[in-house]
């Protein structure tokens, strides 16, 4: 009987930085191990995908303007869960984990491209937040709930981060 | 060999509004698909399946009333898990929804009912927070770990939401 | 065909009381049943394992004492995750949990402890918030991701909490 194959999918939901870093530690970690990774972003978690210097040239309206401008464009921008202070946690947390050579979250997500981690964006999420896939970072795949469980039942291991 | 069933299952512990829409999308999602799907609500969870407008006869001590006055009442009155806003959040997200014709919440689940999606209330969690089983919405089921435990054995996916 | 085992992992990256308390139930449930349980403890899911009174006498800079004053020490300091109005909701929570004869978070550890689960504390966690080994509890194991994945992906549930 063949190995049942050790695939990893985690709905990442959270849009904090230390979250991020969490599902991006087990996601490179698993895809070192040689297993295909899914990670399905949506919610908060789109935020982690924003492009940090980029003005969307779409028209959007009021709602769609306000929460584009009222949430964190991208990895640097992202605050902590807990102890956050207003960004300074953020601050601090990414101070110490540069200077005890841990992976910086770009470094781990530019490390998950390598590896060929399933990086796809939550479709309904984007709608419903107004977010437009140019202002999403390139090499990401699109899609929907049947997408993300399509992914899932073919995993061993499915988490909601 | 037959095929495996792909059954989910979900702790459903929050009582966030953008958490629970979430979960019900998944659960209609695999639902619709064809696979049994159970939701086990506990803790802050169980304010997803208040009744909005009921007010119980049963006694209750001080602790009790106070945490059924505190705690937000059905779907109506969840807040979001970020940008709440007092919940100016929660009132923009579903005003965007409706307008971009997304399902809302209260029809996710009545989907979920129609679906025949398996909705268990924590009955330990009842007890803790003093919430009766006339305060909670017809048609669930009632259980502790072991029932959350026996159906998570037997599925495929399992979250913890 | 021999029956698959069921055993059961939990990320537990949250140090809220609440959270804590539920990740315990699940896990004693299930090695009550008899299967194999790792707790794996990450970010500020460590807090639930520091000792209450203890000071490291190890060199800490600046940050890592920063972080050790700040954050709770032990099951008897975490918060809720809501409603925790500074600590008030914990205390509500602990007292109605002793006066219904709830087992408290002291008392599922140490319970979760006669059922031998695997309680990981995460060292790659510990080095990002300055914990050292001295001042958490005492019987439990270390590891990194891929301690983790391999107990993942020998087990039926896998959640993140």
């Amino acid at each position: 009987m063949a190995e049942e194959n050790n695939n990893t999918t985690m709905v990442v939901f959270s849009g904090d930085l230390d979250k991020a870093i969490a599902s991006f530690i087990i996601a490179t970690g698993a895809a070192a191990m040689g297993d295909r990774v899914t990670m399905f972003f949506t919610f908060w978690g789109l935020n982690v995908l924003r492009k940090e210097n980029y003005t969307s040239t779409e028209n959007k309206n009021f709602m769609e303007k306000m929460f584009g401008k009222m949430m964190p464009k991208g990895p640097g921008k992202l605050g902590l869960s807990k102890m956050n202070m207003g960004g300074m946690g953020a601050k601090m947390m990414k101070k110490v984990m540069k200077d005890k050579n841990i992976s910086t979250l770009p470094e781990l997500m530019e490390m998950a491209k390598e590896l060929d981690v399933n990086i796809v964006a939550c479709t309904m999420s984007m709608d419903v937040l107004g977010i437009g896939k140019d202002e999403l970072i390139d090499g990401i795949d699109y899609g929907g709930v049947a997408t993300y469980l399509g992914e899932a039942y073919d995993a061993k291991v499915n988490l909601f981060i």
